[in-house]
């Protein structure tokens, strides 16, 4: 029954997707344009993007489709889970590439949707505001629910094959363990959509901004500006791209981590109830499709001071009902009382943990806001900072940036001992779990963000005209605080996932504590704690050396093709789309190297009480990384815009400027290196799970050497 | 004879300082300068420099008198071993007061000699090269041996005097734990010192360039800034007064943390061979004043060029007859082998341990100015990303920072794991105190640094002319590299004595394990982690807040005292200075409050095991984000030394003005937020060791009303 269920609602999710794609297709260009040269130049646009988007895709793709193949070669041959009598490490590498597989689908279709949206939401908006939200809008639901969707089938589908292939008899903690390889799969991909995607854009945006705004002089998004098709092309890659394969590795890790610690507990129940609590955590999953489904009609702004509102409200919504939803999930679904780790836990506990998960996510959310909209006293504290310079104007976003990260932590802590105290480990799991919950929702806001901005940039370099422009504005100011909250959001559920991950990684290893006074595990945490740090300076001077290449192919346009600062001659768009891809694709390989060389390494060479170390070192320092870098940048962001609204001397001020510095830094912060953390901490934990089998049996081989 | 042979080197060390401070004061300001007006206004200068650092430390020691004898009676009422039949309280209390008057004595002592060399040091630069250096040296070393000799004898006087008064047959280990309320006091001391001070210094500082250089276009120490002599003051408040009580702190902590972990150990031994054990780690201390000393001789140098590299020398010559002596010392003073938490170790052992300590000092202070120094690759490519604005530069000087961050922090991992394995947590112990062995000639050349800082600034101040200003330059560069290594280092100890106080704390309250998954513990890593981020934010707002403050005084002066700006009228420093200190003290109230707080309320209320979880958390997180900062700071401020050099545009271009942005952004990272962040993680480690009585009683009250 749970399975069909769980089936039918991840059906359901998919068909919401295709009847918004379908909603997103039907409205065409031509309806919304003014006159047929419009629809000529909107076209030949959004066809430069989404050309630009797709060619970088395949060639990201096909770099990783090396990579996968090689690393689940490694799966294959190194794991092998000595209780079974068959090779468990060729079972995990299938699903690896099936995660992987799914994650591509994810990205793949959130690019098409978004490239499709973006120029349909700029045509729209000749029409009118509420036309031009509800495409960017429903371009969002496609991403959402079409990500949740392929997570959710994909681990019922692999659990229902998995159950069909392996050898009867076979303890169902061993095929969640081989389940993992799915998330795994997911989180790779992640790394390098984060990563890459997160050089892309940055590189293209930082080039663009430094030779076009600030050389140049033009405005933003101008089509004079060589590298504005790549810049556009980046916020798809980025935070399109980027941010759905984070997310979609989230759920699927959170879940797996909770069917891990789940199994080992729940084997002692009745069939019939077993395979219920079993699956309990995809359901959770499950249950918030249909909350995220009720909440998307809240949204309908009436005018355009509401859409910001009404986009939080939705957010919001799918919360309460969600709490009310996952409440009678854990009644109905899960015993009232089980065993775990040698302590009694009931089904109100994993209520609570979930709860707590739901609420303190949105509060993360909301403390993010506060942090980075211009509404609120921090913001406008950097833009006052900027009257005497860029100098303080720094000192007082980063400062912001490290305020902001405390609370955000201390709730996670809060959750973290009530997740633990009422459900065990498995609490913490369904902390994370519930923190996703409204995933399908919060993705559809986050994906609107970039549909917007796209379409706000297509409008300039169309040249539609102040009305229109205007229009998108409004769209894109509200997508940027939603933005923000999304960012908290993606942090904090990667922080408990992670987390979670760990906790499900010294299950399995049956490791029931891990001492600080330990000297592995002290020498753990230092390297832990110095690798996030070793992360973003690597992924600050990526965008540093690709926003280099950017700006002197830029410099090289200006200078050799005559006419073209005047409008009269094309920018050569491709090339600056090429060297983006390019070096975007060259940078993200040593990072991508150090996170899964070190855990991998750290285990085989001194064993998993280090690794375990160095786990947790880099959450902790990861999460306070990510957060302060992300708010940082998004604040910067806000205090440059708050400033363009006409405060502070406006645009064109001195204040201005050096408020455009700020944003320029953020950037990095903000879009590439902040939200990577979020990989880093995660993809750290699940490799440490899938490679679990492998550690037990041969890991810390440099100890053992010296005789320890 | 071990107490006498410590008390013996104790007092060579002052008898040292004395006779350096006779050597500088021999030398007459007159003896140097070119005529009588110039005397005169060398005079002038540094009286007004010297009056406002005077002004602003008595006004700081008054709250700080108020606050101490506050803290005293909270010790004295609440802190007292079960264990014997009088209050353990009192006497903490004496010993704290006690510290912080050894502490207090120290500062004045290195402020005055500051005062007092800074002037001769530019009156002797009309002589030569030499002459000037060997005052500003002979200035480091009254501040160096100093200090280090009022720690050992103020040590080993109160060991005596508690050996005296104290019932007879007190066990030793409570005899250290009372004692370790000296530590307390010098680095409660060292919070406001380095806190208030590095408010102080940066205000000043920021707010001198930014009106000064930035608005009003005249050069750095030119007189008719009215910030100038307020600048100036800063560098002695900030360097000299707040570095000193640092690594006062540092030296009576790590002693006493050996000490309490010696003494569990160590009660059975034979009377005799007992107490050489027992002082050992005070003893090293006292070996180090005579490495440090024969190193003085090496410190020759002969021409511009060899500066640097001759303070180099004594610091390594010094660490390298340091190995010899602590091999020797631990091999006739310590037993052969010895238990501890029911392992055996061996003396050799722990000379395994002292040895990894001063090494990997040295090398972390290799590394920093690998970083910092404008020789090397790294800050070149930050003054090269110059080119493109100042926001590269700013991301180039994060990632930088970050970047630095790494090998030392490996190198502590490397470190904790040697002096762990070979002598369990007397090791951590003992690499602490090996690391600070040489702490005499370390801090001799870290107060040289200001003094020729301050030289230069007088000899501007003076107008002296360009030759003399070429020397003091000269001196200041110098000073300047060797500051970078003074500050890795001074990080580095601080976190292995942190990590030394965190397992005497352990040890006293009985914890053998902190297991890192009961959700306490978890709970404490996330708060522990938040709360550097959470200090530095403040710190540096502080700065921000305060340099608001300076600005708006200089800009008056310049708008309302005709004449100011064309030289004919004289500026009113005396009001810069008092803006300076007033917010200063009111500033440093929320950190210091925040650090001394923590750790008292977490104990009370949730007990030991999260109060080891956040002294651990803030620990790793504390020394990435105060070695990153600092050395972003450090490199910041080279680049644009460098640019000025003449290289990428010179002084005045463009690229300059970037690099100028970096290096106001850096000012509060490397001498506010940075350092502050040492004494953070190390006051609230010894906090927990001299409260741990009342923890153990007492501790955790929330978590027993919860029944838990």
């Amino acid at each position: 029954m749970i399975v069909s269920l769980i089936l039918a609602l991840g059906a359901l999710s998919l068909l919401v997707a295709l009847a918004y794609s379908r909603r997103v297709s039907s409205v065409t260009i031509e309806s919304g344009a003014a006159s047929d040269e419009e629809v000529a130049r909107l076209k030949e646009i959004s066809n430069a993007i989404a050309e630009g988007a797709m060619a970088f895709l395949k060639r990201e793709y096909r770099i990783l489709a090396l990579f996968m193949g090689l690393f689940a070669v490694v799966i294959a041959l190194t794991v092998n889970d000595a209780h079974v009598d068959f090779n468990t490490g060729l079972y995990s590498a299938a699903c690896f590439i099936i995660g992987a597989g799914a994650s591509v689908l994810s990205g793949f279709i959130g690019m098409r949707i978004a490239t499709k949206g973006n120029v349909r939401t700029a045509a729209a908006a000749r029409k009118s505001l509420p036309a031009a939200f509800s495409i960017a809008f429903n371009s969002g639901v496609v991403m959402g629910f079409g990500l949740t969707g392929i997570a959710v089938c994909g681990m019922i589908l692999l659990y229902l094959g998995l159950g069909a292939i392996l050898p009867a008899g076979v303890e169902q903690h061993i095929v969640m363990e081989i389940l993992s390889g799915f998330a795994l799969g997911g989180s790779s991909v992640a790394l390098f959509g984060r990563v890459g995607g997160g050089i892309y854009t940055k590189a293209a945006d930082v080039g663009a901004d430094l030779v076009g705004k600030v050389e140049a002089g033009i405005p933003e998004d101008d089509p004079r500006n060589p590298a504005v098709i790549a810049d556009n092309v980046g916020d798809n890659v980025g935070d399109i791209a980027g941010m759905g394969a984070d997310l979609f590795g989230s759920v699927a890790e959170s879940t797996c981590a909770a069917m891990v610690i789940g199994a080992a507990s729940f084997a002692v129940l009745p069939d019939d109830v077993r395979t219920s609590a079993l699956l309990f955590p995809l359901f959770i999953s499950a249950v918030g499709i249909v909350a995220s489904f009720i909440s998307l009609f809240f949204v309908r702004p009436k005018s355009e001071e509401k859409v910001e509102s009404s986009l939080k409200n939705a957010l919001i919504g799918s919360t309460l009902i969600m709490v009310v939803g996952v409440y009678f999930a854990s009644i109905k679904m899960l015993p009232e009382t089980f065993q775990l780790g040698g302590q009694t836990y009931t089904n109100t506990g994993v209520f609570i943990s979930l709860a707590a998960g739901l609420i303190s996510g949105l509060l993360i959310g909301l403390i993010t806001e506060y942090f980075t909209s211009h509404r609120y006293k921090p913001v406008r504290e950097v833009a006052d900072a900027s009257k005497t310079g860029s100098a303080t104007n720094i000192i007082y976003g980063l400062s912001l940036g490290y305020n902001s990260a405390v609370l955000p932590m201390l709730l996670m802590a809060v959750t973290v001992v009530l997740g633990f105290s009422f459900a065990g480990m498995y609490g913490i799991a369904m902390a994370a779990i519930g923190m996703l919950g409204t995933i399908a929702v919060g993705l559809t806001i986050d994906a609107y963000g970039p549909v917007s901005d796209n379409a706000g940039g297509i409008a300039e370099m169309a040249e539609m005209g102040k009305d229109i422009r205007k229009r998108t504005d409004a769209l894109d100011a509200a997508g940027n605080t939603t933005a923000a909250i999304g960012k908290g959001f993606a942090i904090g559920s990667a922080a408990l996932t992670s987390l979670a991950l760990t906790a499900a990684f010294l299950t399995r290893a049956n490791i029931p504590q891990i001492n600080m006074l330990d000297p592995q595990v002290m020498a753990g945490l230092f390297v832990g704690a110095a690798l996030p740090f070793s992360f973003s300076a690597m992924t600050m001077r990526s965008v540093g050396k690709a926003a280099f290449d950017m700006i002197e192919e830029v410099r090289r346009q200006f200078r050799t093709i005559p006419g073209l600062l005047e409008g009269k001659a094309r920018a050569d768009y491709a090339t600056c789309v090429d060297i983006s891809t390019g070096a975007s694709l060259k940078q993200m390989m040593a990072p991508g190297i150090l996170v899964i060389a070190t855990p991998l390494l750290t285990g085989w060479l001194f064993g998993v009480q280090m690794l375990a170390g160095v786990l947790i070192g880099a959450l902790i320092v990861g999460v306070m990384l990510a957060i302060s870098m992300a708010n940082s940048g998004g604040a910067w962001d806000n205090a440059k815009k708050y400033i363009e609204t006409g405060q502070l001397g406006g645009k064109g001020s001195d204040t201005h400027k050096a408020a455009v510095v700020g944003d320029t830094v953020g950037d990095p912060f903000k879009d590439t290196s902040g939200p990577s953390l979020n990989i880093l901490i995660k993809l750290m934990a699940i490799i440490s799970l899938v490679f679990v089998p492998f550690f037990v049996n041969n890991g810390g081989i440099l100890l053992k050497l010296f005789g320890k």
